[in-house]
């Protein structure tokens, strides 16, 4: 696999308004990419290979493998005619911390756990996101939404992968981060906003996709005190973004948006209801 | 959790238009859903708390956990407050195959198994779809794709859910399931067909959602010959239909749609362009 091509020209017979023409099209890549700390994998996921070294560290930290950036020693790339191997060395604490908790619980998968002590491990309580007192006013973050579009580039070439985005009411867009996979979107940014040396408590992520709980506790474990998203949220969503303090905004149309918790940090012009209670 | 709830109102500030207002939307439920065979937890997803038993036999085909229907003795659903338990029973020697399996190889998640084996895992040979010799109008399969849109029960509900039907050139409309993940929509799927006796091999799977490479890998374990699908596939799974004897249509719009592998199996009208090498 050649590292980086995160699309290619494919062969398409279109049958389109009654009319049949060989034609081509740019098809997004996908393939498999296994991340392994200390020569062990702990999870093997398919996405895009682009940006697998913020991919691996925001995993790291979204999936609460590492509290900090800097417990991650080392990170490589290997593909190989397979995939990706995304190989990390934890330094000597955390590698210890991580080789115990791998002997108490083995994941879910096979794990030999019943079924209640796994949807115990499933159901993790989200972090709490602090926040900076920061609030943005509602048309910036349409705006935001607006202008997202067009630094889409893999999804401008495909048009079918997810971006996850970083935005700020001062400066502007921070990075913005694509995948085939909605989850793996949200945690290249999340590595590629550490490696930037930003701070994800002092904006607002947005996201092309549906909100599912995955993706709020994600958020939550970045500090991300904002989630604003094109689709609908789930209910276990909405809940989770309640419990973790987040303002969860989705069903962004070019009109508006809903605002579904924590409504605070939102300035909303024209406020025609009261906002008590929700 | 109340079994069958697969949506819930929620309060939502709306703010469209520049006005605001306080009012409620229909939200899709998400739920953590364990898949336990003989008591061990094989795999713990997150999922639209409706037609489990479809879920828990459909998932254990597409991933191969029994080869036939009549290898699950038994199945049961054990709602409790963190999720549901799809519990699940299996005929001796499967069960001591499963568990075999589960010595030799403890899944990708902390796993202990090194990057390569762990891809090795991640990327298995499809199964070869051999068709009933079936042959499809293109127009027929256009059709079906638009009528799907009113059988989406609660995707009319709460726009945010995915739905795989299952559609016969003669007797029209098999099940449709629907869930907010895709893979777990065309594991419900799988599992009405099966329970309704019908057969995959005798008509389409649709889609409404992109084609990754475990939608062709769990559509060949079903052995169903054609896909159509809403949105793009990736290039790992028109790579995969390729090798797997599917017919791959992608990109379905009111217009028509994109034929990416084996069109042997859809009457083209109109065909301007030759075939061969496609």
């Amino acid at each position: 696999m050649m590292m980086g091509a995160t699309f290619t020209r494919h062969r398409e017979i279109a049958w389109r308004g009654g009319q049949t023409r060989s034609t081509s099209r740019l098809i997004a890549e996908e393939t498999a990419i296994a991340l392994t700390y200390n020569g062990s994998t702990h999870a093997v996921m398919m996405g895009t290979p682009g940006d697998l070294e913020d991919f691996g560290i925001g995993f790291s930290l979204t999936e609460a493998i590492v509290e900090h950036e800097s417990e991650i020693r080392s990170i490589e790339l290997i593909p190989n005619e397979l995939g990706v191997e995304v190989r990390m060395w934890l330094d000597g604490d955390r590698a210890a911390f991580l080789a115990a908790r791998r002997r108490a619980i083995s994941g879910p998968v096979g794990c030999g756990l019943c079924g209640i002590e796994s949807l115990e491990q499933a159901r993790r309580a989200p972090s709490r996101v602090a926040g900076s007192g920061i609030v943005f006013h509602a048309r910036d973050l349409l705006s935001a939404m607006q202008a997202l579009s067009p630094l889409q580039i893999l999804n401008q070439q495909t048009r079918s992968v997810h971006a996850a985005a970083f935005w700020h009411p001062r400066t502007g867009f921070g990075p913005v981060r694509e995948d085939v996979g909605r989850h793996n979107a949200l945690d290249k940014l999340a590595g590629a906003i550490v490696r930037e040396q930003k701070s994800a408590r002092d904006g607002a992520v947005l996201l092309t996709s549906r909100v599912s709980v995955e993706m709020v506790q994600k958020a939550a474990m970045i500090g991300a005190p904002v989630i604003v998203a094109v689709s609908a949220p789930t209910a276990l969503a909405i809940q989770t973004a309640e419990e973790a303090g987040i303002t969860l905004l989705a069903v962004a149309r070019d009109d508006g948006y809903g605002v579904f918790t924590h409504p605070r940090r939102v300035l909303l012009p024209d406020e025609a209801a009261p906002r008590a209670g929700c």
